[in-house]
């Protein structure tokens, strides 16, 4: 496995943007199961080693695993402010979850859920996301840490493997933007594109 | 007409994010003619006078264009750097073009053109967006600026009437979530729901 060519890019703006700690907060968009977009913030969790895939987490009882279940595809929006670039990415994703038989990925939907932090690991274990709210039951919302080296099962590794990567940087004079596409046999082209 | 319900919160996130001009800024999803989810970030232009739709700007040579056509449905994801909020709303898309027929949509579309800066307005005149990029024609990106009272042909305005609006406060204790909706009648419901 070889570094997608836009990889160095990414690197670069996660290295001149790394004082801002919400430059690693992006945007999924999904298609919901009525076929209409769907839109929120994610974290990026670094990428899957040996690949290049974007890695973030997800609960299995929000929207958004049951929308990648119907249509395994997303587009991430991913603004930079202090560079002032953008990266809009699209290809497939797939939803690890805690049944998943293949090896190397329960491997990393584990080694994720260990380099979390306490307070993120929690929150895997707060009341249903997006149903109605018990004021009457605080203490939901402050549940016992779950166990560092064993997963909740509602804990999900999310990836995305890219296939088209535009990037726009809105610093230039004009304006530069470089569109990266990977064909049939797995080679990434290049071509410079109109802002 | 009324103010909805979340307006009040918007404008408190705007006021208490001003000092970032990236706040202003905010990620479309659509959907391709293909089926498959779109996602870039566009400009908040404040709102409609006397509606609660948001206001926007595009080029009918995007892409966007073309899907809002053929799906005119959107969710925007807003999140707020300083006050770490995010709100995600969703509905109706209005692409009001040259050729709009509404006197009152032609003519926010001219005053909205009006408003922008020359830099913005500039940008219109360029060669088409996503098209391969001719190195040997850089004079095509300082053209001349357009009339300042007459929209070049191919300036839209874009118009979001929200139906559903989710509001994310990641710094309360938990967090804080509330989800507004707009029934039949055009009338907004107000729930607390789980983070």
């Amino acid at each position: 496995m070889s570094l997608a060519p836009w990889r160095s890019a990414i690197a670069q703006a996660l290295h001149q943007n790394r004082t801002l700690p919400y430059a690693r907060y992006l945007q999924l968009a999904t298609v919901r199961v009525n076929g209409l977009p769907a839109n929120r913030t994610i974290v990026f969790r670094g990428f899957l080693p040996e690949t290049n895939q974007l890695k973030f987490i997800t609960d299995s009882r929000s929207e958004k695993a049951e929308q990648i279940q119907h249509q395994p595809w997303g587009e991430v929006c991913w603004y930079f402010p202090k560079t002032r670039e953008q990266f809009r990415i699209n290809g497939g994703l797939t939803l690890v979850e805690s049944d998943d038989s293949q090896p190397d990925l329960a491997s990393a939907r584990i080694s994720t859920w260990q380099e979390l932090s306490d307070a993120a690991r929690l929150q895997f274990n707060w009341p249903h996301p997006g149903k109605p709210r018990n004021k009457n039951e605080q203490a939901a919302f402050s549940p016992p840490p779950p166990d560092r080296d064993r997963p909740l099962v509602n804990f999900c590794l999310l990836l995305l493997e890219p296939l088209q990567v535009d990037h726009l940087e809105l610093r230039g004079e004009p304006q530069n933007r470089i569109f990266y596409y990977r064909d049939d046999q797995k080679a990434w082209s290049v071509t410079e594109i109109n802002p």
